[in-house]
């Protein structure tokens, strides 16, 4: 189940092409989250912060898309994330990730 | 309370010299951790994971410091929040940030 | 008069769904634009400095647009900003920024 | 006179080592701050604002020691520097930046 | 020849304008790519490793083109740069770069 | 025997408490430097370029002993590294690694 939410489409090819890497980076998203003591939700909206600090498009929506479909996360747990995002990152990076989630809601 | 915490001794000087950014900052802190939806310790773990996602020895070291001391942060806590920098960040923040945990450990 | 330059449409909603948001990008905005020494034109010259300089496509555009609008800032002022950008970020975001440049221009 | 502020002590030895890659470095710099429309010292003070938005420790201090010793930049031309860092940045660069000019005034 | 590797469209403009930055980004183009141990198409794969790891897409998809179509770069050598992007620089300007590679090999 | 190549003094920690992170970590090196076309030495120095370019001293530091230690990488092949640095992420890491390799070669 977990395995068809992180991987998009990019990784069909490199499952079979080179299943090594594959393999490795499976390996990793279970380390990444199969967390101890914080819930694996928790830890997908960490990840969205993290990317959304870099302000990467593409992979700040891809996060919160699977914060809120497969994780159920709400409009407001993900303003709070962004609400951190706004103070260690800048304004940058915090508008263009509002704008994205605003695009998303409609 | 929550104005000790996040404000270093170089903001000591800011107040004096500079009162107009102190409180823009006051108010940034107040509007960041004032989450709606989660507390405040998930969101001074995702300050966390951005800062240590940046390899920013001295920022990560005061948020780990922050998280343990003020809101009791368990070490599997801190690691579940390091397993995503792992992912999202890759290896050498991974590996720096774990070093500094078991540092401020000892 | 600030206000409607820096803050985008996404502010919009921010400013009636997260007003507590708001006005600390709202005070954030003003403690960073009123500088005691350097001019207004000079910071929001810093500000796309900062900006092209993490390759950041639509807020360097956006920053270079409000120069220019704004603040009359002329092509090569502009220049001289990116020059700096090509000196200590490198080439590839220097020739991001010339490449959005000229498309403004035109 | 340019070439001995910008060039540290690795520099000599590339001088020495590596003549051509020193010859591309200083004609970048020429080209860098031989700008038409902005004076020497606001792109100094450019360069400073791209160094403190990525945390970098060293290259910060030093574009500080020099905006300061070779342009006379005083200390509220540097702060207003760090405001605009502060908001297109975060926080963890600006309050890093603001330390390390505190301890360059005593 | 190296020049119209390197130079994308915007140069034509800067070459024109800006003769002075021109001259130094040739000057610095050659420095870069002309090692004295590692051959021109491994220096080419490190700045595609480089502009990779910044989650920079125009930039990566550039190198990848100019890798491939200059130096005959093969997929698994861009793959082998890529692992050590996953590795040193996380997962997600790993799948962006081969999202990239596989639509450009088709 | 590339186990004690990568992992530093941290990892030895990770190991006994959090073994299902290390397994990853060892996975995923695997994965990274197990190359199809790449040799085991090209794909170190592009995780030396890599670092590099973030500015991050201690990483770079590494990357670069074990280079030369384990790879027998030379001083020129590093510096050829270090010009594509020069070239795509600017002038301060660029001055850093020159400073360090200085440094490890007395």
């Amino acid at each position: 189940m977990k395995e068809d939410v992180f991987y998009g489409k990019g990784m069909v090819h490199v499952k079979k092409d080179y299943p090594d890497i594959y393999e490795a980076v499976v390996k990793l998203n279970e380390a990444a989250f199969t967390g101890k003591a914080l819930d694996y939700k928790t830890q997908k909206l960490i990840a969205l912060a993290i990317t959304a600090s870099n302000s990467d498009d593409r992979a700040m929506k891809k996060q919160m898309m699977s914060a809120i479909r497969e994780f159920g996360a709400t409009k407001d747990e993900i303003v709070d994330v962004l609400r951190v995002v706004l103070l260690t990152a800048g304004n940058p990076p915090f508008v263009k990730a509002m704008k994205i989630l605003y695009e998303l809601e409609e």
